[in-house]
C-alpha cells in the first residue's frame, strides 16, 4: 500500500451561494481584490452581480478580464503586473476553466518570483499564495478545487501543467444558476470534460477510494443529468446535478490526477488553441479502448454507473459496455468525432505526440505507452 | 436547494504515514510541540516511536497523556495550563476520539480565552486555532478530520458538543498499522461507532451528495472488513479498510452531522461515563427501527451496502433488512444489547431524554422526536 494524498478546499454550494463571495473573501482578510473573469460572463450579467456583492461588503476590486480560452503566458504575465501595481491582495476568480486558471497562475506569481513558465510540473512553488476565492460558471473543469493550473506556453506553443497543493483556492463557490446562461455547445463540451475528468481519475494509477467514489458518483450524475441539461437551458434539477458532478469529478481528479486524454489534448490546446472539452470527447472512446485491458473490473463500474445493465455478462464484455456509452453520449449530445475537423493535419502528430509523453498526466495513465501509442490513437481519431 | 458546506483537512492515509508527522508540524510552522495521547497508545509503543519522530525533525515536544474516555473539562484547563505555560506553539493528538477531541480542545483554549464550557454549541470559536496534527489510532471516531470536540461538562454531567469548522485539524495522518495494538473488544466497539456515523449521516437532514458517497462507502467496507479485524489482530487488509471506513464515515458525518443515536449516547457518555461506541452499538438498532418512516429509499441503500440482496424485493421489504443486518453484525462481534449492562437505571431516563432533546446531533435526526419518544427507545434498549 503507498502513501496517499487528499485534499479540498472549503465548498460552498447551492443556489443564491454566490451571495456569500464577500463574506468569504473578507473572512480570508481580503482588503483589495483582484477580480478574474472573462467577456462571456460579463455579458451574462454574473460580473456585474459580483462586483455589488463585493461592494456591499465595502471590499475595493479591480476587474480583469483579458483572459482568453487556453491562458496564455502572457496574459498572466499582464494580469500580474497590475495585481501588483493595484496593490491588491486577493484574488476572485469568476468564470469557467480558462479564467479560474489564470486566476491561480496570477495568484501564483502575487507571492512567487520569476515568469509562470518556471513553475511548470509538480510542487515548484515556494511561497504561500494570496487568498483565493473561486466561483466556477461552466460544469466544468474543476478547477475551482483542483491543485491544477493549466497554461499555454506560447514560446514552445505547449499546454503546462502547473501542480501544486498552493494553487487549491482556499474557497470554492459554485451556484449553479450560473450555469444557466451557457449555451447548448458550450453546456455539451464542457460536460464531455466532466466526464473525462470521472473517468480518467477513475482509471488512474493513482486512484484511492477516497477519490474512486466522487469519480463514480461525477459519472452516475452524468448518465441521468447531462443530456437534459444540454437539451434545455434552465432545466434547474440538470444543472444542479451537472454543478455536482463537476464538483466531484474535480474533487477526484486533484487527487487522483488524470490520464492519457489529457495528456494529448493539452498538446492541442497548445499547439492549435482546440477548445478543451471538444478535444476531450473526441479523444476519449479511443483512449479508452486502449486502456482497456489495464482495469477491466473497474471498465464494468463504469458501465454500470453510465447506466449500462451488467446483470449475467460476462467481466469482458460488461466493461467493453463503458465504451458503448461513452460513444452513445458523446454522440447524442452532436460532438464532433474528428480531429481534422478542428485543425489536426497528419505531420503534426510526431511532434505532439513526443510532447504529450512528457506530459505529467501520462504518469498516471493505467495502461503504458510510447509515441508511436500516442500517435497511433492521434491518427484514429483524425 | 439549501445551500451546503463541505469541508476536509489535508488527509495522509497509508502504512507507514506517522513517518510524516515531522514535516508536516514543520510545513505548519510549528517550533514546540504538545503532543497530546493516552496511555493505553503509550504503551503500545506508538508515542515513543513518535517521539523520535519529532526529534529526527529537531521539534521541541512535550507529552500529556492526563486524558479519560469521555475527557473532561477539568482535563482540559489543565492541558491548556500546561500548553501555555512550556509556550508551545502547535499541538499534536494521538489515539482514539478522547486524546484527539481533547487535543482539539485544548488547541481551541491556546488562543481563545475563558472555560472550555463558553464553548458548547455551534459557531463559538473567534480566533484562529494553533497549528493542528491529529493520528487517529482507533478506526474509530473519526474526530482527525471533524468539525467536532466532545468534551464533558463534569458540573452538569453532560457531553457538550463543541462545533466549528476551527476545530477541523490541519493534517489528518492516518496509518492503518497504528490499529493492530487495539484488542478485540475496542475493535468492536469502535467498528459500530463508523458504522452509527456511517448510517447516521447517511439519513441525516444535512446529508449532500457530497456526503453520501462517503457514508455508503464506509457502510460497504464495514460489511465487508469489520468482522475480520476483530476476528484477527493482524489481519492487515482489514485494519486497511476499517481505517479507510472510519476516514470516510468521519467526512461524512463532519459535514452532515449525525442524529439520535449520537444525541442519546452523548447523555450516557457523560452521565455514566459508559464507553462510546458500546452505547452506540446498543442504541442502533432501536433508533433505526424508529426513523425507519423518514427515509425508507435511503434504508434501502443501507441494506445494499451491508450486503443484503434486495432484488426482487418490495421497497418497504427491502429497507428493513437494514435493520436486520446492523442487528447481526452487532450480534456477531458480541456486542452488548442493553444499557442496563452499562449502568443505566430506570429513573434516570426522563432527564437523560430531556438532555437529549437538547443535543446538537438531534437537530438533524429524520424523524421529529419528543420527549416521550426518546424516554420509549432508552426503555427499549434496557
Amino acid at each position: 500500500m503507498q502513501i496517499s494524498k487528499f485534499m479540498t478546499p472549503e465548498i460552498i454550494f447551492g443556489n443564491q451561494s454566490i451571495a456569500q463571495i464577500g463574506e468569504s473573501l473578507r473572512r480570508l482578510g481580503a482588503t483589495r481584490v483582484f477580480l478574474v473573469s472573462d467577456p462571456g460572463v460579463v455579458n451574462a450579467g454574473w460580473v456585474e452581480r459580483i462586483m455589488q456583492i463585493l461592494s456591499q461588503q465595502k471590499l475595493a476590486y479591480h476587474l480583469w478580464t483579458n483572459v482568453t480560452a487556453n491562458p496564455k503566458d502572457y496574459e498572466i504575465h499582464a494580469g500580474v503586473a497590475e495585481y501588483r501595481a493595484l496593490e491588491c491582495d486577493a484574488i476572485l476568480g469568476v468564470g469557467g476553466g480558462s479564467a479560474i486558471d489564470a486566476a491561480k497562475a496570477i495568484a501564483l506569481l502575487g507571492t512567487n518570483d520569476g515568469s509562470i513558465v518556471d513553475y511548470e510540473g509538480v510542487d515548484k512553488i515556494t511561497h504561500p499564495l494570496p487568498p483565493m476565492v473561486m466561483v466556477p460558471t461552466t460544469a466544468g473543469s474543476g478547477s475551482e478545487v483542483s491543485q491544477f493550473s493549466i497554461i499555454v506556453d506560447s514560446a514552445r506553443k505547449v499546454k503546462m501543467a502547473i501542480i501544486s497543493k498552493s494553487l487549491i483556492p482556499d474557497i470554492a463557490i459554485i451556484d449553479p444558476q450560473t450555469l444557466m446562461t451557457k449555451d447548448r455547445q458550450l453546456t455539451a463540451n464542457t460536460g464531455m470534460d466532466v466526464l473525462t475528468h470521472a473517468i480518467e481519475s477513475y482509471i488512474s494509477l493513482a486512484a484511492t477510494p477516497l477519490t474512486e467514489v466522487h469519480s463514480l458518483q461525477a459519472m452516475r450524475l452524468i448518465a441521468k443529468h447531462l443530456r437534459p441539461s444540454v437539451a434545455s437551458q434552465y432545466n434547474e434539477e440538470a444543472k444542479q446535478a451537472m454543478a455536482m458532478a463537476s464538483l466531484q469529478a474535480g474533487i477526484a481528479f486533484s487527487n487522483a490526477i488524470l490520464g492519457a486524454v489529457h495528456a494529448m489534448s493539452h498538446q492541442l490546446g497548445g499547439f492549435l488553441d482546440a477548445p478543451h472539452g471538444e478535444v476531450n470527447a473526441i479523444l476519449l472512446p479511443h483512449v479508452l479502448e486502449y486502456n482497456f485491458i489495464a482495469a477491466p473490473e473497474k471498465y464494468r463500474h463504469i458501465a454500470e454507473c453510465l447506466g449500462e445493465s451488467t446483470a449475467g455478462v460476462s467481466l469482458p464484455e460488461s466493461s467493453r459496455l463503458a465504451l458503448k456509452a461513452v460513444k452513445e453520449l458523446s454522440r447524442d449530445l452532436d460532438c464532433p468525432e474528428s480531429l481534422s475537423a478542428i485543425g489536426l493535419v497528419p505531420d503534426q502528430i510526431e511532434l505532439l505526440s513526443a510532447h504529450a509523453l512528457l506530459d505529467v498526466c501520462m504518469t498516471t495513465n493505467p495502461r503504458d505507452m510510447n509515441a508511436t501509442d500516442v500517435a497511433t490513437l492521434f491518427r484514429q481519431a483524425l
